[in-house]
């Protein structure tokens, strides 16, 4: 374990968090909210401070760093980030218990959108900003971020790889381009890119600016922060349609978008991940409205909600339109189901990822085949190429962890004697990074009756389902911590 | 596919449950059950016509048979065993419908103990019988007794073989001598002493002959269809306490009492299967303990409601002493939990096996070690030797099958429109072969209020839960079909 490197890491993710507060302490500047303004001005101070201790006591840094470090270094990054992000809603008073203001910062940075709010109307400007945000660099990552944009003086030898490895989402992180850096830098272009055109669609169906940036956070990190009580449902049918699209762009993989800037279809439409994404999402969306075709008065609105709630539970957004908790059984079962499976690779999204159940199933394909005729060499090719066994066998891994971590997550906290579906809903909402489960934590409902345990707990699972698990696991494993 | 040998063979299987039959027509006629008696000629006559025909079409057969055959012919004996078996329920009239006979019979057969009938005291002695035999012959095996008693003539090169490895669960068979027959054989004298044991212990607690057969069936068979409407509440202390005793029994993998018996003591407790098995279920006995601690009047009776529920579904019986449908949440989340990690590998239990939970969590634990050490080559030890890596690839992608089939089928029962939890149970419960699950399909429900295509989803799980899927997968797979 490298400490130098990682503490002046988390040196420079403090500087960088304290910079993003910025524009909410001038919003709430704006708007007279004069807690909010000290809270944020004490949390900017504090940060710095932090900051440069750290840098000054992790001098002299060496320049080996591996695979175990770069999770390490990420895992701690979040938590740090987490902690800090917390405290401007507990300094305003917004939030005054700690465990409710890191529940709910996790949940932005993570990108989840789980709620322990029971109302989000009287929050003040600058602190909704800042919930907002969280959701906005939380999705692409915000140790990408810092890679991007900070020239990489003093990183040792694969510091910049293992770390963007470590943090983004998919069975196997693809380069776009020879340079780590550049590939990082790219996927933020294009990420600032369609949140400025969903901002922009957002505004042209006259939706306030302050409303429409902060939404646009909500999509383009696949959050679900809400900025209304009602969440989407109080808004125009032309915003709940732009909303629906661009929620089901931002869960397609990244490099998608660069293949197609570059012009490279016919690798576009090679790729399997994607309509195997948009496969599903349209097959769930048609089973669904067949399904709840008795609740709404007309066609358009049951399809509408439909599309928008299979959107946001498939890309891990979390908006509603509606109370799907009151829809029948089949439909709540397909977006349990959608919570597991989840966006695609490499995007904003969370769940298991569309290319890891693809993988699953072509495995599962192939051992069948491998039982029917054992000698004949089985190869599981995805993209017309051959997927390398490395790949499919940490699938497989990962799915044991994912189902022994929900499992556990599940006992521990049905402690405090909640319906089992709740609790099953809530693990499946934090751990694929959703948002709204069914019952009393569904789109009406929110997580604060919780014990502070359970939310520990949760908060666990938020983290584990954005970094995938591994991170967070070789954190807590003593192995992690040996000097190196 | 070696269509011929198949055939033959499922000849001699009809043969084997027309013979079954004999004993409860017997306890028919003794009865005084015409419609019963009735119901078992026609149906014997009716197997004993089919074997014959069978036989004769399927007259010089190839004597090459592969691993895939295997599955296919072991996958084929179950479907056609149930179907044949179903017949005495419909043509008395007990079971009307065919689709809840066949329902009753694969839930017997498969040692589920899922019952359509609301009430089971009213049924005719001899059906009651056959009932519960189903439970003791699909316990261990049909197709291992078959093969244990019938000495192989016209046999192919690695049928029996083939034949055990499809029909025993667990991920990987042993033999406890060089020829599978005799261990086949080995397997059921241990089997039939410990039933034989069951039922003296029964009796000595003053339980009425038939009754206490009937219950050691149910028991030995880790199936758990009762004779009495409320399972085994009504019985005495003494008796719930030999039932907890002897389900445990059964749940422990056999080999271990070929090893007792062997007086190889040192191989017996080296063994991590049955510590991890009896270290889970005496855990969860004492949480259950605590959390259901203010229900019960006194302490012992807490202590053996927890006991009692544990060992029943944690060996997949399904026994019932209290509805534990009535506990708290952690409670059933806790028997939940039991219900998928199951019994032993080569017990008559179901579920993903202890095994393969322990390879599962060892197989994680390697994979976080090659994360933290690249470098260092990492094997899996089980009972302190090295695990192959087939196997361990192998448990993966059957939690993988598992976990996909769960999903789907929990999805196709949805169209009902039962509450989650119910479906959800249901699922859990039929896939691990236990029997009740919770609320409606809970201890004091059934499953008859479901559709008939529900039912037949239902059924498709007992199988594919007892025979561990591949071999039912096998069967509806293109390539099993091609003539060799």
């Amino acid at each position: 374990m490298n400490y130098k490197m990682t503490g002046r890491f988390i040196a420079q993710i403090l500087l960088l968090e304290a910079l993003f507060m910025i524009p909410a302490m001038f919003i709430s500047l704006y708007c007279g909210e004069n807690a909010s303004v000290k809270a944020f001005l004490v949390t900017m101070v504090l940060l710095l401070v932090v900051s440069c201790l750290l840098r000054f006591l992790c001098k002299g840094a060496k320049s080996n760093f591996y695979a175990t470090d770069g999770m390490v270094c990420v895992a701690l990054s979040w938590i740090v980030l987490s902690l800090a992000g917390s405290l401007p809603f507990v300094l305003s008073g917004a939030i005054p218990k700690f465990i409710d203001a890191l529940f709910e910062i996790v949940s932005g940075f993570t990108t989840t959108g789980a709620s322990i709010l029971p109302e989000v109307e009287s929050l003040p400007k600058g602190i909704m900003y800042w919930r907002s945000f969280s959701h906005w660099v939380g999705g692409m990552g915000v140790l990408v971020f810092l890679l991007a944009i900070v020239p990489s003086t003093d990183r040792g030898k694969g510091f910049t790889m293992h770390l963007l490895r470590a943090e983004s989402p998919g069975p196997s992180v693809g380069k776009l381009v020879p340079k780590m850096r550049k590939t990082a830098a790219i996927l933020y272009i294009l990420y600032v890119g369609l949140t400025i055109a969903d901002i922009i669609f957002l505004v042209l169906g006259k939706m306030d600016v302050f409303e429409a940036v902060c939404n646009a956070f909500g999509t383009a990190g696949t959050g679900g922060f809400g900025i209304k009580n009602d969440s989407i449902a109080g808004y125009s049918i032309y915003i709940q349609w732009v909303c629906t699209v661009f929620m089901m762009l931002f869960g397609v993989n990244f490099n998608c978008y660069y293949l197609l800037i570059m012009r490279q279809f016919k690798a576009l439409f090679k790729n399997e991940e994607v309509r195997c994404y948009f496969g599903i999402s349209i097959m769930s969306a048609a089973l669904i409205a067949i399904d709840i075709r008795k609740i709404y008065p007309t066609i358009h609105e049951t399809i509408r909600h439909a599309c928008f709630q299979v959107a946001s539970i498939m890309t891990t957004t979390g908006f509603a339109t509606t109370d799907f908790d009151t829809w029948p059984s089949f439909s709540k079962t397909i977006l349990l189901t959608l919570m597991v499976i989840g966006a695609c690779a490499g995007s904003t999204g969370g769940g298991l990822k569309c290319a890891r159940v693809l993988l699953l199933f072509k495995n599962l394909r192939r051992n069948i085949h491998k039982i029917l005729h054992p000698r004949r060499v089985q190869v599981v090719h995805v993209d017309g190429t051959p997927v390398d066994e490395k790949i499919i066998n940490g699938t497989s891994v990962y799915l044991a962890a994912y189902f022994i971590l929900v499992v556990l997550s599940i006992l521990l906290i049905s402690v405090d004697n909640k319906p089992l579906v709740t609790n099953l809903s809530a693990v499946l909402s934090c751990f694929n990074n959703i948002g709204p489960g069914l019952e009393i934590v569904g789109p009406t409902g929110n997580f604060s009756s919780y014990s502070a345990f359970s939310k520990l707990v949760l908060i666990f699972d938020m983290l584990a389902g954005r970094l995938e698990i591994f991170p967070i696991l070789a954190l807590i494993s003593r192995g992690a911590w040996k000097k190196a």
